[in-house]
């Protein structure tokens, strides 16, 4: 039996409940549109925990002018379909004027790492995301939450204001999932028109090219960025926001790849911002 | 049987325990160097809760520079015998590497709010004191907090991010504890010489003037501030940092006295600097 919650009290009581009775609560915290990526981090959290805990919630404020705030996807009924078949216990969905009831002026920030990758073109973006989601911790009291690859410096930025800032729960980071042709799934690829869909392989084939010189033993990060800027500028449709080959703990660019190294890449294709990424580890058998 | 504890697993665990039990837990957090206002906070979290907690962190983060934190008065021994007569259960007393391990990147801050009043003269403190009220609510998990009235604001905005991100506990402002001739309590009154601590009574004074002036029905905030001015003025061991008549709630300045006032005073006095308040409610019997 799946609860439908829209109320934080509520939410919080039953959650204070279960904790009391020794439940472990799992969390994926979600914008709703869901598809198999956010099912992935849904199988997890069900093997993983006692009780599951679904939110979902088009969160205005990690929204920048003049992005997909308004056009964002919203299907609750699909969504509540897919999570209860996947054996979710309860969904949190407020509406946002139960999450921002008057104005909201407290800010949760994690700085210099949210200045970095999608921080540099999306102003503000991860001080909504880190502000919704210490509240929405707030109210689900979870033991562990789950993030996607996907969003790698996302989850970086969560894990790092997790421990920066006590709570007192953990944070797993679950593999990419990918369509059959190596497209990310994203609630955005809704967006792309047949031809830009096409075109959008271009991040999959160009983390499929890093991805092959780092284990042919590549180790300057500056060729590879050039490759992958090369490659995709083949490709008309597709525009570059940012390539960057980086430290996968700092976000912080190096010379040489000596630790764990994210390759991470955001492009626009029409009106679409797509992102996409590989974490490489030094020595590691890809 | 008080516990002395210095590490942040083992208070959460212990909290998070005694949450299970059912038992209410009120913290009060201190800077140690208790006073009979402190303990006027944790005979009342006494009184209100199963079991206490006070936690005992000199905060860097909140001290500005060439502000007082290498000479802030610590005296752990004496505290902890307080403390211990008053009935508490627990006290967290971390070491600063304890509370940030690492470089703390991650900023807990309410915007609007913290900029005015000591905010505009003590420059970050309030995102200081945010941050680390934060962490300590999600150290010791409790479900009141307890907080003086002579840091009117700092208790404001505690509230007010309590709030908005969806903390469950709840916040208690508890009245000014004085000395017998009007001093508000304040660790840093042992700074003080002997003829410092006589000037120091200006602020006293000052509020009761104010507050006659409330009584015989002033409604002006600028006449307040203005008779206050002129008062502290007068005695010259004592410069003035603010004077103010503001809305209790916003702390927003108004031309008129019309809802829930605070007067509020921040002065130095050698290297001292003090603050003191009083609330005013229009129609309240004072």
């Amino acid at each position: 039996m799946m609860e439908m919650i829209t109320e934080a009290r509520e939410m919080q009581a039953t959650s204070e409940k279960l904790r009391q009775q020794g439940k472990r609560i799992g969390f994926v915290p979600t914008m709703g549109a869901l598809h198999q990526g956010h099912l992935s981090l849904i199988k997890r959290a069900r093997r993983e925990n006692d009780v599951v805990i679904v939110s979902i919630f088009v969160n205005p404020i990690q929204f920048g002018e003049g992005e997909d705030y308004e056009e964002y996807p919203r299907d609750l009924e699909a969504d509540s379909k897919l999570v209860r078949e996947a054996g979710v216990d309860a969904i949190f969905a407020p509406a946002a004027r139960e999450m921002y009831p008057i104005k909201h002026i407290t800010i949760v920030s994690v700085e210099g790492l949210s200045k970095r990758l999608c921080g540099a073109s999306r102003s503000g973006h991860f001080r909504g995301v880190t502000t919704v989601v210490a509240k929405l911790f707030n109210i689900t009291r979870p033991h562990t939450a789950y993030f996607g690859q996907k969003d790698y410096q996302q989850a970086q930025i969560i894990r790092r204001m997790v421990s920066d800032l006590s709570l007192d729960l953990k944070i797993e980071i679950c593999p990419i999932v990918r369509e059959r042709d190596g497209l990310a799934m994203s609630s955005r690829n809704r967006y792309l028109s047949v031809k830009e869909r096409q075109a959008a392989l271009v991040l999959f084939n160009a983390l499929q090219k890093a991805k092959s010189m780092l284990q042919s033993g590549e180790v300057e990060a500056e060729r590879i960025k050039e490759e992958i800027v090369s490659l995709i500028e083949r490709e008309p449709l597709v525009t570059i926001d940012y390539v960057e080959v980086v430290n996968a703990e700092s976000l912080e660019p190096g010379d040489e790849i000596e630790k764990e190294t994210l390759v991470a890449l955001a492009v626009r294709i029409g009106k679409t911002r797509l992102i996409d990424n590989l974490l490489y580890e030094p020595g590691e058998v890809l």
